[in-house]
């Protein structure tokens, strides 16, 4: 298997640091292919605009979606957006790291979305959702909460964590063709202590070990 | 009413920067005062991280909140923050003009969020949601989608855009005091011709002109 693992966060040392350590390490050692994209490491730039492209058709008046056609059909991404294209293109399973800020992905890792999924490359016309161009390739979040898991469930202080990760599932991921698999929570790093952490860390890496045997979740439509 | 526009989009003379000109011009005439934080234009860094602050409590360990925390009893962040943060406790009103991308906000757009809504200054302790920081003020979205308005009903092509958008309302707005508006949204502007650009803007404006005398939202919880 050909596994992509995105991180991002500005804390190499923190828990979402070692929950990226522990998948590297585990796929590895299990004879997977490992690529990474540590976005905060490799200071990648998570703004979305003309510099995505060698050249423009149309330098005057910047339309991202007819650019990213254009590149598509001329070779002419950026290099730093080629080579994250090109990872996606390459991996069965792809991981994104990171903690859940304000309901979503940081900013940074929304930024490498909106960037390396680009139109044309890797959607377009027919080819979205279950006829996506990357159908077959799997896909998970492994993440971080602020708040403990309590706050989570339906109707509880924060809400329905399913509901606030599902723009992240069927927007960005369905979106473009991966079947999601159950994502990889844990609750307020913060606030557990190194016993616990270790626990957890060893229960993420059981679970890699056997990922190739999940069955995809059905995310729903909205 | 003083009235704060945030403003993510990469092309000016894009129908998003048509709106961002059309509320800053129909505020202001109105006797509004305005503040605007067009972030492409500032080149604002949507990068959260270290450069948040002028100094660091912990540079061996980065953790943002407790950063936030110490910044908030320093007058300790950096100026690019400090200017934002400001706006943000200056206005009544807020509102973002954006392209929904990936069933979410820009990167750009997302990473003003984690940096500029700081624990301690704009959050923290009991101070969440109804006894939030910002209580009393109110904030709306104004957005324009890709597909047309018929792929974002309940169960349809896209799936409920108030759905989408409750991460968002919920999650970031609600989360720290803003009572939330209905959001301002215009489906597929690509597909417009100039005389129904020219209606919604000026449906738009009509809009701004009475929306002191405007209900809040129910948004719901999860």
């Amino acid at each position: 298997m050909k596994a992509l693992i995105v991180f991002a966060h500005p804390e190499q040392k923190s828990f979402n640091g070692a929950m990226f350590e522990t998948a590297v390490e585990t796929l590895g050692a299990a004879g997977h292919e490992v690529a990474t994209s540590d976005l905060y490491t490799m200071q990648f730039n998570p703004v979305s605009g003309r510099h995505n492209f060698l050249t423009l058709k149309n330098p005057d008046y910047f339309k991202q979606q007819l650019e990213e056609l254009h590149a598509t059909e001329t070779y002419g991404f950026a290099d730093d957006l080629e080579r994250e294209i090109t990872k996606l293109e390459w991996c069965d399973l792809m991981i994104w790291q990171f903690p859940l800020w304000w309901f979503g992905l940081p900013g940074m890792l929304k930024g490498w979305v909106d960037r390396v999924f680009a139109m044309g490359r890797t959607y377009g016309g027919e080819r979205l959702y279950a006829n996506g161009v990357f159908k077959g390739k799997r896909a998970m979040l492994s993440l971080t909460t602020g708040g403990p898991q309590q706050a989570y469930p339906k109707g509880a202080f924060n809400g329905d964590l399913d509901a606030i990760l599902r723009p992240i599932h069927r927007g960005m991921l369905q979106f473009v063709g991966f079947d999601v698999l159950a994502p990889q929570i844990v609750y307020g790093p913060v606030r557990l202590d190194e016993a616990q952490r270790t626990e957890l860390l060893s229960a993420y890496a059981a679970r890699l070990n056997k990922i190739a045997e999940e069955t995809p979740l059905d995310v729903g439509i909205y």
